[in-house]
């Protein structure tokens, strides 16, 4: 039981009557994945209707949720029949013209899958290229993503590139929260520093971030000292028992009883003094 | 001297009377950017001429390299005067006419900074979004891509994404090796598979893989075993000392002697038979 990741606590969501939608961004590496799917679990096991959102091409949330055969699952980003269907193009035809309104409000329904209790949703990645403006793909993305923050009243935890910019303005007053991730590593706080910027060009004002691999005292002052105004709400230690589940192919949530409690620390501050919100 | 991350060893370049153009892709965080640092400098070592990009937008080869105040490098993406000069349209902006053969022999020389004997070109992050398709900046970063590749005579080390699409066909190649770099963890060699494949895709054929960050034998067995038909050239043991050096702001090439001799081991294999070529 203290392996738990976080005690069962029904009602928590009904009591508290909010949606939270939480976008987690980083430096490649540093552990968005691991915490986007360690959350999604807490905020289920709390009982929250969770729908988890992998729009990191390089990531693999699916895996880290523990789905079965998670190569089975198509990415959005390559149904070129659905995205020629709403967008009026192709994925990687250039020239022609596309709709920028597609209709997505059915989508997440058709497309979401469910392990677990806890539902998902691969976005895959938008090809880029020099000769072709490769947007058919992107265009649908990023009408999708603002359908799901903007409609959707349940827990999303969205698993992103360090690049953000496919929140649009209006999508990015939906989240409640942007989670930067870093590591102890000058780049990782170097990208942090950016995607404050990112951010606030698109208007995201909630940001907070969480320290991963973290070993000791001096890399934790280290990322405090050099992140100034920026709040720290969780430092996740690392643990070489992560690797060794990772590696034997065993479920990351109760690998290592340290990590699992950091991040039920950092679930309990997302989700405290959420009362007053709507 | 043992410290040293190679011997110099002069007249080498000159000995094989070669060009090498090696690309360094891989998940985020697995160590291209360190691997491309170490072996710019091995290279300007040994007498090379050697041109470093930085071609992943979430990385800093600048720093890494020991360029000072690598803030103050403008990438090429953000050069919005040259870009519509040359493409006819400024970046971001759509609907316009994009000219797709931009002329871009001059640039090299006019954009490379220079340090420590080690030329770099910083090439920036290409806008994506929703509504526009922002591509003036990829149609001029992969023109200068090609010219960097196919008429440069020298060492090149190209530090990129994952998604290597930007390498063209023609382009790929020029590219004399593509380095994969790993680390111990599924989802890295899960890349390493995809950018084999999107390698095969662009005629990439002589692909290695490196691994990174590795703790013991079972770590070495992992990673060979799931990489079937992959060469692994190396394999970098974990140091802490390379985050302490990182932090401390000291200089990555000589904080681990394991690392650098590791990494010279690897330089050494990549110039080796190679006087055979052109």
């Amino acid at each position: 039981m203290a392996r738990r990741l976080c005690r069962r606590r029904p009602g928590l969501a009904q009591r508290l009557a909010v949606s939270m939608k939480i976008a987690i961004s980083g430096k490649g590496g540093v552990g968005k994945t691991l915490l986007s799917s360690l959350l999604s679990k807490s905020f289920a096991a709390a009982g929250f209707s969770v729908l988890a959102i992998d729009a990191d091409p390089d990531a693999n949330l699916a895996a880290s949720l523990g789905f079965p055969d998670p190569a089975s699952i198509t990415p959005v980003s390559e149904m070129a029949d659905l995205i020629e269907e709403r967008t009026g193009a192709r994925p990687g035809q250039s020239g022609s013209f596309i709709r920028l309104n597609p209709r997505v409000d059915d989508l997440p329904e058709r497309l979401a899958v469910k392990h677990d209790g806890i539902r998902l949703m691969v976005m895959g990645r938008i090809k880029r290229g020099g000769t072709g403006c490769y947007c058919a793909e992107g265009v649908l993305l990023q009408a999708l993503l603002s359908h799901l923050l903007l409609q959707r009243n349940e827990a999303v935890i969205l698993d992103m590139e360090a690049g953000i910019e496919h929140l649009a303005r209006g999508t990015a007053r939906a989240v409640d929260r942007l989670i930067i991730v870093v590591e102890p590593g000058r780049r990782s706080l170097e990208t942090a520093l950016r995607v404050r910027e990112l951010a606030s060009d698109i208007g995201v004002t909630r940001l907070s971030v969480v320290a991963n691999k973290v070993r000791h005292q001096a890399e934790r002052d280290f990322i405090c000292q050099n992140l100034p105004g920026l709040e720290v709400i969780g430092f996740i230690p690392y643990d070489p028992a992560l690797i060794e589940a990772d590696l034997a192919a065993r479920p990351l949530d109760d690998a290592s009883p340290l990590v699992s409690a950091a991040v039920n620390e950092i679930f309990q501050k997302l989700t405290s003094g959420e009362e007053g919100k709507k």
